[in-house]
Protein backbone atom coordinates (compact mmCIF):
# COMPACT_ATOMS: atom_id res chain seq x y z
CA UNK A 1 0.00 0.00 0.00
CA UNK A 2 1.27 2.96 -0.78
CA UNK A 3 2.18 5.87 1.67
CA UNK A 4 -0.36 8.92 2.10
CA UNK A 5 0.98 12.57 2.04
CA UNK A 6 -0.92 15.06 3.87
CA UNK A 7 -0.44 18.78 3.34
CA UNK A 8 -1.38 20.37 6.88
CA UNK A 9 -0.99 23.53 8.61
CA UNK A 10 -0.69 23.74 12.57
CA UNK A 11 -3.67 24.76 14.43
CA UNK A 12 -6.25 24.01 11.34
CA UNK A 13 -8.65 21.25 10.80
CA UNK A 14 -6.16 19.04 9.53
CA UNK A 15 -5.49 18.01 13.02
CA UNK A 16 -8.44 15.85 12.79
CA UNK A 17 -7.40 14.21 9.76
CA UNK A 18 -3.68 13.54 11.72
CA UNK A 19 -5.58 12.11 14.58
CA UNK A 20 -7.51 9.79 11.95
CA UNK A 21 -4.63 8.68 10.59
CA UNK A 22 -3.02 7.54 13.86
CA UNK A 23 -5.82 6.19 14.78
CA UNK A 24 -5.66 4.25 11.46
CA UNK A 25 -2.23 3.22 11.93
CA UNK A 26 -1.46 5.02 8.35
CA UNK A 27 1.92 5.02 6.81
CA UNK A 28 2.12 8.64 6.17
CA UNK A 29 3.99 11.78 5.11
CA UNK A 30 3.55 15.17 6.40
CA UNK A 31 3.94 18.27 4.30
CA UNK A 32 3.77 21.36 6.85
CA UNK A 33 2.31 24.71 5.01
CA UNK A 34 3.36 28.24 6.93
CA UNK A 35 -0.20 29.95 6.16
CA UNK A 36 1.43 33.47 7.77
CA UNK A 37 3.50 32.88 4.47
CA UNK A 38 0.63 32.06 2.62
CA UNK A 39 2.09 29.47 0.81
CA UNK A 40 -1.30 28.24 0.71
CA UNK A 41 -1.80 30.15 -2.59
CA UNK A 42 1.92 29.09 -3.77
CA UNK A 43 1.77 27.69 -7.27
CA UNK A 44 2.84 24.75 -6.77
CA UNK A 45 0.13 24.12 -3.50
CA UNK A 46 -2.60 25.36 -5.86
CA UNK A 47 -1.57 22.32 -8.57
CA UNK A 48 -2.26 20.11 -5.80
CA UNK A 49 -5.24 21.71 -4.15
CA UNK A 50 -6.79 24.58 -6.06
CA UNK A 51 -9.07 25.68 -3.55
CA UNK A 52 -5.75 27.10 -1.85
CA UNK A 53 -6.49 25.47 1.90
CA UNK A 54 -5.76 22.80 3.82
CA UNK A 55 -5.97 20.16 4.69
CA UNK A 56 -5.64 18.40 1.42
CA UNK A 57 -4.20 14.26 0.83
CA UNK A 58 -2.45 12.74 -1.79
CA UNK A 59 -3.20 9.35 -2.31
CA UNK A 60 -2.32 7.18 -5.50
CA UNK A 61 -5.90 7.74 -7.20
CA UNK A 62 -5.71 11.72 -6.84
CA UNK A 63 -6.00 14.88 -4.22
CA UNK A 64 -8.66 14.97 -2.39
CA UNK A 65 -9.28 17.63 0.14
CA UNK A 66 -12.05 19.06 2.46
CA UNK A 67 -11.90 17.67 6.28
CA UNK A 68 -14.86 15.40 6.49
CA UNK A 69 -14.20 13.94 2.71
CA UNK A 70 -10.55 12.84 4.54
CA UNK A 71 -11.95 11.43 7.38
CA UNK A 72 -14.36 9.12 5.59
CA UNK A 73 -11.49 7.84 3.18
CA UNK A 74 -9.22 7.14 6.06
CA UNK A 75 -11.89 5.45 8.02
CA UNK A 76 -13.28 3.62 4.17
CA UNK A 77 -9.61 2.73 3.72
CA UNK A 78 -8.46 1.20 6.80
CA UNK A 79 -11.62 -0.42 7.87
CA UNK A 80 -10.09 -2.70 10.59
CA UNK A 81 -9.21 0.20 12.95
CA UNK A 82 -13.22 0.76 13.00
CA UNK A 83 -12.96 4.54 12.57
CA UNK A 84 -16.05 4.78 11.25
CA UNK A 85 -19.70 2.70 10.74
CA UNK A 86 -19.16 1.94 7.70
CA UNK A 87 -21.95 -1.24 7.75
CA UNK A 88 -25.00 0.85 9.18
CA UNK A 89 -26.27 3.28 7.04
CA UNK A 90 -27.81 5.46 9.43
CA UNK A 91 -25.36 5.40 12.05
CA UNK A 92 -22.95 6.39 9.42
CA UNK A 93 -25.12 9.23 7.92
CA UNK A 94 -25.15 10.64 11.53
CA UNK A 95 -21.25 10.56 11.61
CA UNK A 96 -21.54 13.01 8.67
CA UNK A 97 -24.18 15.10 9.95
CA UNK A 98 -21.92 15.74 12.64
CA UNK A 99 -18.84 16.49 10.25
CA UNK A 100 -20.84 18.93 7.96
CA UNK A 101 -21.95 20.54 11.45
CA UNK A 102 -18.55 21.11 12.57
CA UNK A 103 -17.27 22.51 8.74
CA UNK A 104 -20.26 24.43 7.94
CA UNK A 105 -21.74 26.01 11.54
CA UNK A 106 -19.15 25.24 13.97
CA UNK A 107 -16.00 25.78 11.58
CA UNK A 108 -17.45 29.14 9.95
CA UNK A 109 -18.54 30.95 13.49
CA UNK A 110 -14.81 30.05 14.44
CA UNK A 111 -13.49 31.48 11.17
CA UNK A 112 -15.18 34.85 11.23
CA UNK A 113 -12.07 36.07 13.72
CA UNK A 114 -8.54 34.55 12.26
CA UNK A 115 -10.69 35.31 8.49
CA UNK A 116 -13.18 37.95 8.67
CA UNK A 117 -11.36 39.19 5.22
CA UNK A 118 -12.92 36.22 3.31
CA UNK A 119 -16.67 38.15 4.10
CA UNK A 120 -15.70 41.84 3.95
CA UNK A 121 -13.46 44.12 3.27
CA UNK A 122 -14.01 46.96 5.25
CA UNK A 123 -11.98 46.70 8.49
CA UNK A 124 -14.53 47.50 10.73
CA UNK A 125 -17.32 45.21 9.55
CA UNK A 126 -14.42 42.55 10.07
CA UNK A 127 -14.12 43.79 13.90
CA UNK A 128 -18.08 43.45 13.83
CA UNK A 129 -17.93 39.62 12.99
CA UNK A 130 -15.12 39.21 15.45
CA UNK A 131 -17.18 40.77 17.90
CA UNK A 132 -20.01 38.22 17.27
CA UNK A 133 -17.89 35.03 17.72
CA UNK A 134 -17.66 33.84 21.09
CA UNK A 135 -21.35 33.89 21.32
CA UNK A 136 -22.05 32.33 18.02
CA UNK A 137 -18.99 29.23 19.52
CA UNK A 138 -21.42 29.46 22.49
CA UNK A 139 -24.81 28.61 20.54
CA UNK A 140 -22.80 25.67 18.47
CA UNK A 141 -21.48 24.15 21.41
CA UNK A 142 -24.64 24.33 23.42
CA UNK A 143 -25.72 22.26 20.32
CA UNK A 144 -23.03 19.83 20.86
CA UNK A 145 -23.35 19.64 24.40
CA UNK A 146 -27.11 19.36 24.28
CA UNK A 147 -27.78 17.45 21.45
CA UNK A 148 -24.62 15.35 19.96
CA UNK A 149 -22.96 14.60 23.63
CA UNK A 150 -26.91 14.41 25.42
CA UNK A 151 -26.59 9.99 24.63
CA UNK A 152 -23.21 9.61 26.95
CA UNK A 153 -24.71 6.51 28.57
CA UNK A 154 -24.51 5.05 24.96
CA UNK A 155 -20.65 5.13 25.48
CA UNK A 156 -17.91 7.78 25.70
CA UNK A 157 -17.20 8.49 22.38
CA UNK A 158 -20.24 11.02 20.15
CA UNK A 159 -21.19 8.05 18.46
CA UNK A 160 -21.29 5.91 21.47
CA UNK A 161 -18.99 3.17 22.05
CA UNK A 162 -16.32 2.83 19.56
CA UNK A 163 -14.10 6.35 19.08
CA UNK A 164 -14.33 7.17 15.31
CA UNK A 165 -12.98 10.11 13.16
CA UNK A 166 -15.86 12.15 14.39
CA UNK A 167 -13.91 12.40 17.92
CA UNK A 168 -10.97 13.70 16.49
CA UNK A 169 -12.82 16.21 14.25
CA UNK A 170 -14.59 17.64 17.35
CA UNK A 171 -11.56 17.49 19.69
CA UNK A 172 -10.01 19.51 17.24
CA UNK A 173 -12.46 22.25 16.48
CA UNK A 174 -13.52 22.32 20.75
CA UNK A 175 -9.38 22.76 20.74
CA UNK A 176 -10.59 26.43 19.14
CA UNK A 177 -12.60 27.90 21.95
CA UNK A 178 -9.96 29.54 24.46
CA UNK A 179 -8.54 31.15 21.09
CA UNK A 180 -11.87 32.15 20.52
CA UNK A 181 -12.67 33.50 24.11
CA UNK A 182 -15.04 30.93 25.47
CA UNK A 183 -14.03 28.55 28.02
CA UNK A 184 -14.72 24.94 27.19
CA UNK A 185 -15.67 23.98 30.87
CA UNK A 186 -18.97 26.13 30.47
CA UNK A 187 -19.66 22.81 28.60
CA UNK A 188 -19.02 20.07 30.94
CA UNK A 189 -20.04 16.71 28.45
CA UNK A 190 -17.24 19.03 25.93
CA UNK A 191 -14.90 19.57 28.51
CA UNK A 192 -15.06 15.95 29.31
CA UNK A 193 -14.84 14.46 25.98
CA UNK A 194 -11.52 16.80 24.83
CA UNK A 195 -9.52 15.11 27.89
CA UNK A 196 -11.05 11.70 27.31
CA UNK A 197 -9.50 12.13 23.31
CA UNK A 198 -6.12 13.91 24.56
CA UNK A 199 -5.66 10.78 26.88
CA UNK A 200 -5.24 8.24 23.90
CA UNK A 201 -1.73 7.23 22.74
CA UNK A 202 -2.48 7.66 18.97
CA UNK A 203 -3.98 11.31 19.57
CA UNK A 204 -0.71 12.21 21.56
CA UNK A 205 1.24 11.05 18.72
CA UNK A 206 -0.53 12.87 16.17
CA UNK A 207 -0.50 16.27 18.03
CA UNK A 208 3.59 15.74 18.84
CA UNK B 1 -39.77 -0.27 4.34
CA UNK B 2 -41.63 2.98 6.01
CA UNK B 3 -42.02 6.32 4.63
CA UNK B 4 -39.54 9.30 4.85
CA UNK B 5 -40.23 12.57 6.21
CA UNK B 6 -38.42 15.89 4.87
CA UNK B 7 -38.97 19.33 6.71
CA UNK B 8 -38.27 21.54 3.71
CA UNK B 9 -38.12 25.31 2.64
CA UNK B 10 -38.46 26.51 -1.03
CA UNK B 11 -35.27 27.81 -1.94
CA UNK B 12 -32.87 26.25 0.18
CA UNK B 13 -30.22 23.67 -0.05
CA UNK B 14 -33.15 21.06 0.81
CA UNK B 15 -34.25 21.09 -2.90
CA UNK B 16 -31.01 18.88 -3.31
CA UNK B 17 -32.57 16.02 -1.19
CA UNK B 18 -35.66 16.17 -2.73
CA UNK B 19 -33.74 15.36 -6.05
CA UNK B 20 -32.35 12.51 -4.38
CA UNK B 21 -35.66 11.11 -3.24
CA UNK B 22 -37.07 11.41 -6.70
CA UNK B 23 -34.17 10.44 -8.50
CA UNK B 24 -34.23 7.31 -5.64
CA UNK B 25 -37.84 6.61 -6.47
CA UNK B 26 -38.03 7.02 -2.68
CA UNK B 27 -41.30 7.10 -0.91
CA UNK B 28 -41.76 9.96 1.18
CA UNK B 29 -43.60 12.98 2.93
CA UNK B 30 -43.20 16.75 2.69
CA UNK B 31 -43.57 19.23 5.18
CA UNK B 32 -43.27 22.93 4.01
CA UNK B 33 -41.68 25.15 6.56
CA UNK B 34 -42.16 28.91 6.27
CA UNK B 35 -38.83 31.00 7.46
CA UNK B 36 -40.45 34.02 6.87
CA UNK B 37 -42.38 33.36 9.60
CA UNK B 38 -39.52 31.74 11.66
CA UNK B 39 -41.10 28.25 11.52
CA UNK B 40 -37.48 26.68 11.71
CA UNK B 41 -37.42 28.03 15.48
CA UNK B 42 -40.95 26.78 17.11
CA UNK B 43 -40.50 24.30 19.53
CA UNK B 44 -42.16 21.86 17.85
CA UNK B 45 -39.78 21.80 14.93
CA UNK B 46 -36.47 22.81 17.55
CA UNK B 47 -37.48 19.16 19.13
CA UNK B 48 -37.32 17.62 15.44
CA UNK B 49 -34.05 20.07 14.48
CA UNK B 50 -32.43 21.82 17.58
CA UNK B 51 -30.44 23.54 15.18
CA UNK B 52 -33.74 25.23 13.93
CA UNK B 53 -32.45 24.53 9.96
CA UNK B 54 -34.11 22.96 7.38
CA UNK B 55 -33.60 19.91 5.50
CA UNK B 56 -34.25 17.34 8.51
CA UNK B 57 -35.34 14.30 7.34
CA UNK B 58 -37.21 12.12 9.50
CA UNK B 59 -36.87 8.01 9.79
CA UNK B 60 -37.61 5.29 11.27
CA UNK B 61 -34.36 5.08 13.30
CA UNK B 62 -34.34 8.62 13.95
CA UNK B 63 -33.82 12.19 12.63
CA UNK B 64 -31.18 13.22 10.11
CA UNK B 65 -29.44 16.45 9.75
CA UNK B 66 -27.51 18.49 7.35
CA UNK B 67 -27.99 18.58 3.60
CA UNK B 68 -24.70 16.22 2.74
CA UNK B 69 -25.61 13.58 5.30
CA UNK B 70 -29.32 13.27 3.77
CA UNK B 71 -27.81 12.56 0.38
CA UNK B 72 -25.28 9.91 1.50
CA UNK B 73 -28.62 8.33 3.50
CA UNK B 74 -30.62 8.42 0.40
CA UNK B 75 -27.78 6.91 -1.70
CA UNK B 76 -26.80 4.01 0.68
CA UNK B 77 -30.49 3.73 1.28
CA UNK B 78 -31.64 2.92 -2.20
CA UNK B 79 -28.67 1.51 -3.85
CA UNK B 80 -30.31 -0.12 -6.43
CA UNK B 81 -30.59 3.85 -8.18
CA UNK B 82 -27.03 4.10 -8.19
CA UNK B 83 -26.61 7.38 -6.65
CA UNK B 84 -22.93 7.34 -5.51
CA UNK B 85 -20.55 5.37 -5.89
CA UNK B 86 -20.96 3.11 -2.77
CA UNK B 87 -18.26 0.56 -3.73
CA UNK B 88 -15.44 2.72 -4.77
CA UNK B 89 -13.66 4.85 -1.30
CA UNK B 90 -11.43 7.68 -3.37
CA UNK B 91 -14.79 8.27 -5.84
CA UNK B 92 -17.04 8.01 -2.41
CA UNK B 93 -14.72 10.40 -0.88
CA UNK B 94 -14.19 12.65 -3.65
CA UNK B 95 -18.22 13.18 -3.46
CA UNK B 96 -17.83 14.03 -0.27
CA UNK B 97 -15.38 16.74 -1.15
CA UNK B 98 -17.56 18.50 -3.66
CA UNK B 99 -20.62 18.09 -0.95
CA UNK B 100 -18.10 19.61 1.81
CA UNK B 101 -17.37 22.44 -0.57
CA UNK B 102 -20.43 23.29 -1.69
CA UNK B 103 -21.77 23.18 2.10
CA UNK B 104 -19.03 24.98 3.98
CA UNK B 105 -17.28 27.26 1.31
CA UNK B 106 -20.29 27.75 -1.65
CA UNK B 107 -23.11 27.71 0.47
CA UNK B 108 -21.46 30.58 3.07
CA UNK B 109 -20.73 32.28 0.61
CA UNK B 110 -24.17 32.78 -0.46
CA UNK B 111 -25.76 33.07 3.25
CA UNK B 112 -23.16 36.06 3.46
CA UNK B 113 -26.40 37.93 1.52
CA UNK B 114 -30.06 36.39 2.77
CA UNK B 115 -28.65 35.57 6.76
CA UNK B 116 -25.60 38.26 6.69
CA UNK B 117 -27.16 38.93 10.47
CA UNK B 118 -25.63 35.42 12.07
CA UNK B 119 -22.31 36.63 11.73
CA UNK B 120 -22.48 40.71 12.78
CA UNK B 121 -25.08 42.74 14.34
CA UNK B 122 -24.35 45.93 12.58
CA UNK B 123 -26.56 46.95 9.65
CA UNK B 124 -23.45 48.59 8.23
CA UNK B 125 -21.25 45.22 8.71
CA UNK B 126 -24.16 43.42 7.19
CA UNK B 127 -24.04 45.77 4.40
CA UNK B 128 -20.14 45.10 3.62
CA UNK B 129 -20.74 41.36 4.12
CA UNK B 130 -23.13 41.56 1.39
CA UNK B 131 -21.35 43.57 -1.49
CA UNK B 132 -19.18 41.13 -1.10
CA UNK B 133 -21.34 38.26 -2.17
CA UNK B 134 -20.88 38.28 -5.98
CA UNK B 135 -16.97 38.26 -6.17
CA UNK B 136 -17.23 35.56 -3.50
CA UNK B 137 -19.95 33.41 -5.38
CA UNK B 138 -17.48 34.09 -8.51
CA UNK B 139 -14.62 32.66 -7.09
CA UNK B 140 -16.35 29.57 -5.90
CA UNK B 141 -17.30 28.93 -9.23
CA UNK B 142 -14.48 29.24 -10.96
CA UNK B 143 -13.32 26.52 -8.30
CA UNK B 144 -15.93 24.23 -9.73
CA UNK B 145 -16.09 25.79 -13.72
CA UNK B 146 -12.28 24.82 -13.54
CA UNK B 147 -11.72 21.92 -10.78
CA UNK B 148 -15.04 19.84 -10.40
CA UNK B 149 -16.56 20.43 -13.78
CA UNK B 150 -13.02 19.65 -15.92
CA UNK B 151 -13.24 16.63 -16.80
CA UNK B 152 -16.72 16.43 -18.64
CA UNK B 153 -14.49 14.20 -21.23
CA UNK B 154 -15.14 11.47 -18.31
CA UNK B 155 -19.14 11.72 -18.35
CA UNK B 156 -21.81 14.87 -18.21
CA UNK B 157 -22.07 14.53 -14.55
CA UNK B 158 -19.89 16.10 -11.64
CA UNK B 159 -18.74 12.46 -11.27
CA UNK B 160 -18.31 11.40 -14.80
CA UNK B 161 -20.74 8.82 -16.22
CA UNK B 162 -23.23 8.14 -13.60
CA UNK B 163 -25.36 11.02 -12.52
CA UNK B 164 -25.25 11.17 -8.29
CA UNK B 165 -26.67 12.83 -5.58
CA UNK B 166 -24.19 15.77 -6.00
CA UNK B 167 -25.38 16.42 -9.42
CA UNK B 168 -28.85 17.79 -7.54
CA UNK B 169 -26.93 19.54 -4.57
CA UNK B 170 -24.42 21.05 -7.55
CA UNK B 171 -27.70 22.47 -9.49
CA UNK B 172 -29.36 23.93 -6.21
CA UNK B 173 -26.42 25.47 -5.29
CA UNK B 174 -26.40 26.93 -9.01
CA UNK B 175 -30.18 28.35 -8.63
CA UNK B 176 -28.49 30.85 -6.38
CA UNK B 177 -26.18 32.69 -8.66
CA UNK B 178 -28.84 35.13 -10.55
CA UNK B 179 -30.42 36.02 -6.89
CA UNK B 180 -26.35 36.14 -5.72
CA UNK B 181 -26.01 39.33 -8.57
CA UNK B 182 -23.57 36.27 -10.70
CA UNK B 183 -25.00 35.97 -14.33
CA UNK B 184 -24.29 31.76 -14.75
CA UNK B 185 -22.97 31.89 -18.27
CA UNK B 186 -19.83 33.39 -16.95
CA UNK B 187 -19.23 29.78 -15.92
CA UNK B 188 -20.20 27.76 -19.49
CA UNK B 189 -19.39 24.04 -17.85
CA UNK B 190 -21.85 25.27 -14.52
CA UNK B 191 -24.51 26.19 -17.24
CA UNK B 192 -24.52 23.26 -19.24
CA UNK B 193 -24.35 21.47 -16.31
CA UNK B 194 -27.52 23.04 -14.36
CA UNK B 195 -29.49 22.49 -18.58
CA UNK B 196 -28.86 18.71 -18.37
CA UNK B 197 -30.08 18.46 -14.86
CA UNK B 198 -32.83 20.21 -15.04
CA UNK B 199 -33.90 18.44 -18.07
CA UNK B 200 -34.05 14.65 -15.86
CA UNK B 201 -38.22 14.06 -15.34
CA UNK B 202 -37.74 13.11 -11.56
CA UNK B 203 -36.03 16.68 -11.40
CA UNK B 204 -38.80 18.32 -13.14
CA UNK B 205 -41.12 16.28 -10.33
CA UNK B 206 -38.96 17.32 -7.78
CA UNK B 207 -39.40 20.58 -8.55
CA UNK B 208 -43.06 20.93 -9.18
Amino acid sequence: MSTLTLYYAPGTCAQAVRIALHEAGAPHELVRLDLAANEQRSPSYLAINPKGRVPALVTEHGVLSETSALLLYVAQRFPQARLAPLDDPFALARMQELHSFLASTVHIAHAHRPRASRWADEPEAQAAMQRKVPANMRECFAVIERHYLANQDKGPWVMGEQFTVADGYLFTVAGWLKSDGVDINEFARVAAHSRRVAERPAVQRALA
